[in-house]
């Protein structure tokens, strides 16, 4: 509700005006949570299509791990970097799962990517600097950059190229419009699609030959169906890793995650760290060590995903929702929907009155081509997939008008 | 080790030069803190008197509450404001310990104090702007807006003025300097003075007549032995105020704390926290929500902090150390030592290596007149204390020479 009100004009008590920096865009799809929660409020089910997080709790061999070091700790700060053996085992994650060297002296611990954003754009850019950024293409992406002073050159991807962007691209924006780096996750919100890791290296390699820094966004790295998995960390010393324990791991709100960073940037991050952060939290690191021990648990999370995934790729275009490219990761899907709008907020909004499932709006991702697109989240429970799946057969905004 | 070891500058590998704001200063006392750990490896008792943390753990209703609620709860992302039973508990705090009515909707949770000095260096200030703040005084309040494009300026206090700025001092800053706002902690680190109502109802005045933004770092707020504390909310609505769970709660590794902004900045904030954090860790929030009810614990941990600050303040002038403010609140004493030392960082090693007692070099906290202070915490046990004091008085750095 508070989230769109607008700074009153006529009388502000303020001292002076809020900064331009901080005038930055909120989520669009706040204004459908807010509407899902009225909605439920008023006694109406929803089927939550809408969240960016999964809908299991932390594995249980975390929260074992936080409730045994609360009856033994204190659990004071940590050094800025990190708790050394959460650094280790990560460290050894990466030699298990992409054969690749990461010394835990290069691992960085932070409060979620959100923190590994932030410190890499700091670090890496000066005030003015241009960061290209795929469209679409989450939302944060945009709106830190601006905050924090840094223009964003929009990389415009299409389902022709798996909503990726090309070596092409990049060196493209490099020579004509002055990038100092890229920002690309893969697999990306909101489309769930994956680079393979030769385009990956593809793109590392302009950015070498250009001086670009190279930010990859590997937070939905565990969650992937078929297309290999590859760290940039295979091709690059010199690129920055964001990487989080709120996907695979199933821990969002313990706002916990990692960077890998040059040798060269270890101590200015942790410098930044010192100042803007202090550490990660004491509690979320040891619970993360110990989610290192849950995998049964995760694989199983994933499996779930899996299996919505191969429902909704099977069901959505039954239901009249045909334009999708099969997502390769992650737990999204990104719909075309232009057939039946222009303006996929309303379009979101008629859903979820109307049927009571609840998706964000692409203008979230893309300010322009979004008015055509909604995202689904696959990240609840099977059933909550088939049920959708159900109620969308039966909506008429999409069917063949009945008489 | 590799805090301070310089980028090498012969072969970089990175592609462009890090960023000019981002070489900040790393904290001195780190230096310290690495030594004392080496000593203590090399199985050397040290007595620490150097870290800025209490030596207990969160209340054990804070623990009590967490463990409930992980196993009911998924603990997944909050709102970006944060859990709204915390904000109402927050509030009534308000209205209990300073008789001030605080809205809710006022009320950030912020992931430590730390966020909060960011968001509200970015929602207050464009790049350029000036902000005034104490020398000496806690080293993020340079750092971190360095990092973010802000100019400081030091507000020069001294033991005549309590350590305390003047309403006079702000204003000549205001008009000479060109300040657009002002940072202040009472109570204080490194000095643990506090300012009386009067005189933080009169800076306030001058902020407000001025047109400054006033930051109110209430940190220590809850640890103060004698002095009443007020909250800058009770003369203003348009300061904001920083405060946390870190120091009275005794919760410094859970990185929780909160914030009151203006009713006209609540949006921008919740907007920054939104793509700059999420939210604070909701599993710190539902901690924090208990600390609420460990009120016996926390008043036993301040009497044991009042007990050593008496102690020192006794003990330190019978070894020679007499050249103190004694603090109002916190706990911190800033300790002249100029009769000994022009180099307080050397004055610490010695310190350290010679009776095995940690302390802060000045340095950290004023880089000129830093030279000749010291700061000890007390946040420690009593007879880590005590102690402390047995040993410097065996300390032939202090003492008259022997022969």
């Amino acid at each position: 509700m508070s989230q769109n009100s607008p700074v009153n004009p006529v009388q502000s008590t303020l001292p002076r005006p809020l900064s331009a920096r901080s005038q930055i865009d909120s989520f669009i799809v706040m204004d459908v949570m807010s509407a899902a929660a009225a909605a439920e409020a008023a006694g109406q089910e929803v089927l939550h299509l809408e969240v960016g997080q999964p809908g299991t709790a932390a594995p249980s061999t975390a929260l074992a791990a936080l409730r045994d070091r609360m009856a033994q700790e204190n659990l004071g700060y940590t050094v800025a970097c990190g708790l050394p053996e959460l650094r280790s085992r990560i460290s050894q994650h990466y030699a298990d799962h992409y054969s690749v060297i990461v010394p835990p002296e290069r691992i960085v611990i932070t409060s979620g990517s959100s923190a590994g954003f932030v410190l890499s754009f700091l670090a890496a850019f000066n005030p003015g600097d241009r960061l290209a950024v795929p469209s679409p293409g989450y939302p944060c992406y945009r709106q830190t950059p601006h905050a924090l002073g840094l223009e964003t050159v929009p990389l415009v991807t299409g389902p022709e190229d798996r909503w990726m962007p090309t070596p092409d691209m990049l060196r493209d924006a490099a020579r004509n419009q002055g990038i100092a780096g890229a920002l690309i996750a893969s697999p990306a919100n909101p489309t769930g699609t994956m680079m393979d890791p030769e385009r990956l290296r593809d793109i590392i390699r302009v950015c070498e030959a250009e001086r670009l820094w190279y930010l990859s966004d590997e937070i939905y790295h565990g969650l992937s169906y078929g297309v290999e998995e590859q760290t940039a960390l295979a091709y690059s010393d010199s690129c920055v890793v964001i990487n989080s324990f709120s996907k695979y791991f199933s821990m969002t709100g313990w706002r916990i995650g990692w960077m890998v960073v040059p040798a060269e940037m270890v101590s200015t991050v942790e410098r930044l760290t010192q100042n803007l952060y202090i550490a990660a939290s004491t509690a979320s690191q040891v619970a993360a060590l110990g989610a290192f021990d849950g995998r049964a648990e995760l694989e199983a999370n994933r499996e779930v995903y899996q299996r919505n995934r191969d429902l909704l790729i099977d069901g959505l275009p039954r239901v009249g929702l045909d334009r999708i490219v099969p997502a390769d990761g992650g737990f999204y899907l990104y719909v075309d929907v232009s057939a039946y709008t222009d303006d996929s907020l309303e379009f979101t909004r008629q859903m979820l009155d109307e049927v009571g499932v609840a998706a964000t709006p692409g203008l979230d991702f893309d300010p322009d081509r979004g008015r055509g697109y909604v995202r689904f989240s696959y990240a609840g429970p099977t059933d909550v997939m088939q049920r959708a799946l159900n109620r969308l057969g039966e909506w008429d905004r999409l069917t063949s008008p009945q008489t």
